[in-house]
């Protein structure tokens, strides 16, 4: 993995309420709906993603007691790098929550746990290609659901 | 609040074997330890941080079934800025965790929790000035626990 982040992902209850307070703290979202918002911040997204959506896509139980309330997202550059990293994690102590796969929008994913359980997602977005410098930016010009 | 993020903070229960992941993954620490480690990713630092400090540090008990597993942090130009952005987030639905206060190595901090109950530590670091185009970088050339 190259030293970077592309997503930060806030699971929240009420997607509307959560756009606000952060709008309200100064901050300008590129995407506000409908499923979920984004905010770009130099390279790295800021998203925010209803609980029950990230606990579909990701095969949990959403009455959970337990949430994972978070989720670090790396995009790669290559779609094979999703199932490559995928298994590094594993062989350096993480879990594969989730084995690479296509998803029907066109892009390309999966998602590991770390050593203490949290969860990243590896995906690889044709429509929104990582930048030569590692930057990723959201876009809003195709409908994408990934968060 | 400017539209960025200065630092996200995993809590993890052991911090050498977080470490040992993050690096064979790929990724070069610019500190390991002791009491926390940091990664420097273009302006935005990947810190680990044992659960029970960050428990410690917030005031909350270290046997919470529920723990708060990640921290983002906001890094402040001004120190006023601390208890400004504490009061902003109270008025429009978050809740102030721990109000502003000075940090016995010079720092000054407080948390709070957004409507879905995400932390973050609002920061001011005399030692490592945020930079004019919102960048903050880790630097270990002075002896700070700030996670």
């Amino acid at each position: 993995m190259e030293q970077r982040i592309s997503l930060i992902t806030l699971a929240v209850e009420e997607l509307p309420r959560a756009v606000q307070f952060y709008q309200n703290m100064g901050w300008q979202a590129v995407q506000t709906g409908p499923g979920v918002a984004a905010f770009n911040m130099n390279g790295t997204v800021f998203g925010l993603y209803p609980w029950d959506s990230m606990a579909q896509e990701m095969g949990l139980d959403p009455e959970l007691e337990m949430r994972p309330r978070t989720t670090l997202g790396y995009n790669v550059r290559e779609k094979a790098e999703v199932a490559q990293i995928l298994e590094a994690a594993e062989t350096h102590g993480g879990a594969i929550l989730k084995p690479a796969h296509d998803i029907f929008w066109g892009g390309h994913s999966g998602f590991f746990a770390d050593p203490d359980g949290h969860m990243w997602e590896v995906a690889f977005n044709p429509f929104s290609p990582v930048a030569a410098d590692g930057k990723f930016h959201w876009s809003t010009d195709q409908d994408t659901t990934q968060a």
